[in-house]
């Protein structure tokens, strides 16, 4: 199985902190295997463990990588996700399976991370969010399966039309309107 | 053509500034004509509008909505995302062609809100993030036509495999790299 790492660069502590906190759980519900971020937040760190801790993994985060180390060094694929780029359904079709890097910035992104990407690729080119895009790049790339993975975790949300029911490990259903 | 709003609810100022302002960028980017916020926030209707005077409309906001009124009153389905949802996948092919409010929380939602709802809908059953649901949740209803939709702002990004290209509306381009 390729391995799919989504690389958040240009996170600023306070103002970054929900932000970055999506993008985390954004890569680790829609079937990226880890987060990386640049910008070294151990309160970061530990949001994201505290859930893989309750709703399962495997997903990892890793803070304080160097960017430009993490893209030179990578073996597969990057994708750098930009409003700039070329159109998401121009370049779905091509990405082979491979790993692959997905590069999502905070504010202005260095010029070099454009030369240095495989593929610039916009999620229409319009502005919205970045949490927003890798989100549908993730979805898009994976056909939609990447919200069916099962993870092995203590909590276990029951898909309900009204109300919320999770389960948890002992299997005694916890619900509460 | 139905209208599709986009009701952001238990938005908390400032707190909320930055991830509301995303859920509205893309309510716009992905195919929804307006978003309604509860909380009445002037900094954030002046920079949607912003954004809708640089890149183009039609798309407007409106804050300090009552959202109890606001589903009551609406003409059309009404559909609540959340993570403890009916999945994605099991409700999309029910939707009909009609008017469509989009209801997103901000925190917990009040349970009422689960009731009130024709669907409660979970973009996959794990915790992410309202703007990913959002997102994920319009490119599937409009079956990713959403980011095909054309604007007629003053700026207009043109595609590039490389760099910045935009077009202002002189037909000018402004290439930054």
């Amino acid at each position: 199985m390729p391995r799919i790492v989504v690389l958040r660069i240009g996170h600023r502590i306070p103002r970054d902190l929900r932000v970055t906190f999506h993008v985390a759980l954004v890569a680790r519900a829609f079937g990226a295997d880890e987060v990386w971020v640049d910008q070294r937040d151990k309160d970061l760190e530990k949001r994201v463990d505290d859930v893989v801790a309750r709703f399962g993994g495997p997903f990892s985060v890793r803070t304080g990588v160097s960017w430009k180390r993490a893209i030179r060094e990578w073996e597969g694929r990057v994708f750098h996700l930009t409003m700039y780029g070329e159109h998401l359904d121009d370049v779905v079709q091509k990405i082979p399976e491979d790993n692959l890097l997905v590069v999502v910035g905070a504010g202005k992104v260095p010029g070099e991370v454009f030369e240095m990407a495989d593929f610039n690729v916009a999620v229409g080119n319009q502005p919205h969010s970045e949490v927003a895009a890798l989100a549908v790049f993730l979805d898009r790339l994976l056909k939609g399966e990447g919200i069916h993975r099962e993870f092995s975790g203590r909590l276990r949300v029951v898909p309900s039309p009204r109300g919320k029911v999770v389960e948890d490990s002992t299997g005694a259903p916890r619900a509460s309107p």
